[in-house]
């Protein structure tokens, strides 16, 4: 059955409270289906819900839920029942949902596990948000260099059950540190007394806990890797990061770099479960910082409201042309912005794009000043439409370069150059705007007399 | 050896000119690092380069070059060459490559085919652009269901080589019909004399080949997919497409979507390699449009003129005002338009976000308020400021609905909703916002007589 055929019968079942059905239709649904399906739910229900599921696919099912719900259905559960799922969760979800817990309730649930357990838990999250460290799981299969193809084909048999991949297999050595790595498919094809660290590649693309996630989700991508191997200060094999998790980074990384354009903090949650609280101080603290920015076409405004106030019918033509300068801008640093989160650019492309940005900038120019100059004809006679015209070009040339140059700056200055927010690139091109507008008005028209 | 060694010891040995050092290193090279040492060389140059690798390997770092750069080799390559290559590539990056050539090469190339390759890349390459039929690979292993484990091993060891992943392996009625799917291991832990029907899990995840592609990156990163197969009309398997292709389109349509966002056209290559008309194409066309959209924002200003006569300091807060209406609505459509590309907002949840909206857009209204008539009273004196303060909450709130609401608008004709680009809501925004400010300024500070 489909999602929306088995949620529609789910929802009427929960309508006539028939417990049996409910049961029923949770045990078919997938994971994810379910998690979406609860996502809209008060948290007792959701509680209730999830009890239908036998504790291992519970714990599959609560890992996909949203971080601010796992929190809200965490407060509502026992120590004990709260430790049962921890470990039944995959060993990076749990490490994440314990880190939202406050001090207190993390040690009292310590208490409730394992020695092994509580150790595993402790150390993945002692790693600092937004690195490998925090993204890893410790649930891979390693595998003794020395081991033939049949013995390690005997121990994916016996740990391989708890592991989130058995395909890639990481070679240690005794000491366990990170040797190399060895497919299933090539241990399927190789015969059974062959020495894995014959068989294995060495030279196995690693990063260290401290890495960044961006960075773990890029080598990921760029090498089609089914798992990424994390190593300690040691060269010590303590992690790997699965694919679908460097999917989930990627999707939340492409996410913060549009709100950050739109000069948007980071959300904890998704636009629908954040606070009303949040969503306003994630986005009041740029929009103020903006209007002190916009002072200063205000300040331009101001310096030439003799020309204004002379020629009134320039200011028709005003929003028109800083939206353009801003347009145009907002555009080069969108492009050069997701051209360096992607890898696509790098530093050392900087004069050649700026070169190539001041040809598409004139293009871009001249076509906007043969439009506006149509209206500007028609509207005020050929010599403001003149200003207009000559105006139009060089604001969106200078506009463009703005746009392209603000992230490189903003980049070397160890800064992410997603913070070259197109409002921002927009403030700064509408000041510059006004000013060369203006001038050239007062250069061209002359001041009254 | 790290990338950057090897790049480094790569260059120096082209400048010496020393082809066994080049041999060497470009044996060591992963295929990926190699794609990117070469892309910024010039076309012959990379012919040679690859021409160091076997066939196999080149096949392979070919499938890694650009595009734009691909188009450009093949166009040098003969009609026996490159139908070498095209067979060793994956079949889907194959087909992608066909696809861009003329249709007298098409002919000429498929000549020199054998039936079965020449077939599979007719077929491949007829489906539509950003379809699943366009991405998915034809490389997978497929087995009757009524095999027993023994016999699909068997199956997997001598079909195997050219599929791109045998950890997922697709199990099909004597008609080629999806049956279900069984994991590799599920057969390693299984007794060899187990039938596969009994293994295979059904009611498999599955996508047709007109699916979008956006469709399939979802539903493998939502379901944690290794591969994701795919039918034909007929529920016949003809493909899969795999996780790492749907990490590229994910970051492709995460990139297509910002620069819709920023009203800039799908380009066909990044930033980099595209060609400076196409960059100037694809960046006018919304550009002038918006001059057009921005005449408004003119029109209403010379509706108000003898206002602003009157009142000439009004105009210094113009930009402040019209901004921040702008940047609040390109926030709320960047928010919401993100929200429906990654599924977390859905049509139905409209009316409670546009509640929300509305308390989270007094608050900014509000807050900004208080910033602009600070400046307000000592720049223009208690009047004007509170002329000023009046017109940002009531901009800033209608600035963030109209941001809010566009997108739905949009996708509810059927646009995408990512056309509701910051530029756009800025320019509506704009005028709005206009009217507003000297609608509220001519009724508090009325008309000189």
């Amino acid at each position: 059955m489909s999602y929306a055929i088995l949620a529609a019968s789910l929802r009427s079942a929960m309508q006539r409270n028939d417990q049996e059905t409910i049961h029923r239709l949770i045990a078919e649904m997938q994971p994810a289906d379910l998690a979406e399906f609860v996502q809209h739910e008060q948290t007792d229900t959701v509680i209730s819900l999830l009890r239908h599921l036998p504790l291992e696919r519970r714990a599959v099912a609560f890992g996909y839920l949203s971080v601010a719900l796992q929190e809200e259905i965490a407060a509502k559960l026992s120590d004990q029942k709260l430790g049962e799922l921890l470990q039944h969760m995959s060993a990076d979800e749990g490490a994440d949902l314990f880190k939202l817990l406050d001090e207190d309730r993390q040690q009292s649930l310590l208490r409730t596990l394992a020695k092994e357990a509580r150790e595993d838990l402790r150390k993945l999250a002692s790693y600092e948000e937004g690195t490998a460290g925090a993204v890893m799981t410790s649930d891979y299969v390693a595998i003794p260099a020395y081991y033939d193809v049949k013995r390690a084909l005997e121990t994916i048999r016996t740990t391989g059950t708890e592991a989130e991949t058995i395909y890639q297999l990481y070679c240690i050595d005794t000491a366990g540190r990170l040797l190399g790595t060895v497919s299933l498919r090539e241990l399927i094809l190789a015969e059974t007394d062959t020495q894995i660290a014959e068989l294995m590649t060495e030279d196995v693309v690693h990063v260290t806990t401290t890495t960044p996630q961006e960075e773990v989700a890029r080598l990921i991508s760029r090498y089609d890797l089914l798992a990424l191997p994390v190593v300690n200060g040691g060269e010590h094999l303590v992690g790997i990061v699965t694919y679908d998790d460097a999917m989930d980074v990627a999707e939340e990384e492409a996410t913060e770099d549009m709100h950050k354009g739109m000069s948007i903090g980071k959300l904890g949650a998704g636009l629908r479960r954040a606070s009303l609280f949040d969503l306003y101080r994630k986005r009041i603290v740029w929009l103020v910082l903006l209007v002190f920015a916009n002072i200063f076409s205000g300040a331009g405004i101001a310096y030439f409201e003799e020309t204004i106030e002379a020629y009134i019918a320039l200011v028709f033509f005003l929003p028109l042309l800083v939206d353009s300068g801003g347009n145009a801008g907002s555009q080069a640093a969108t492009l050069m912005v997701r051209g360096m989160a992607t890898g696509d650019v790098r530093s050392r492309d900087w004069a050649r794009l700026l070169g190539r940005e001041v040809f598409v900038a004139i293009g871009l120019g001249l076509t906007m000043a043969l439009a506006v100059s149509v209206v500007g004809v028609f509207r005020a006679g050929t010599e403001i439409a003149l200003v207009v015209a000559m105006s139009m070009v060089l604001i969106v040339i200078v506009g463009s370069l703005i746009g392209m140059i603000l992230p490189f700056i903003l980049s070397h200055l160890g800064w992410d150059p997603a913070t070259a927010s197109a409002p921002l690139v927009t403030s700064i091109a509408d000041g510059v705007g006004v000013l060369i507008y203006f001038a050239i008005a007062t250069a061209v028209l002359g001041l009254p007399t």
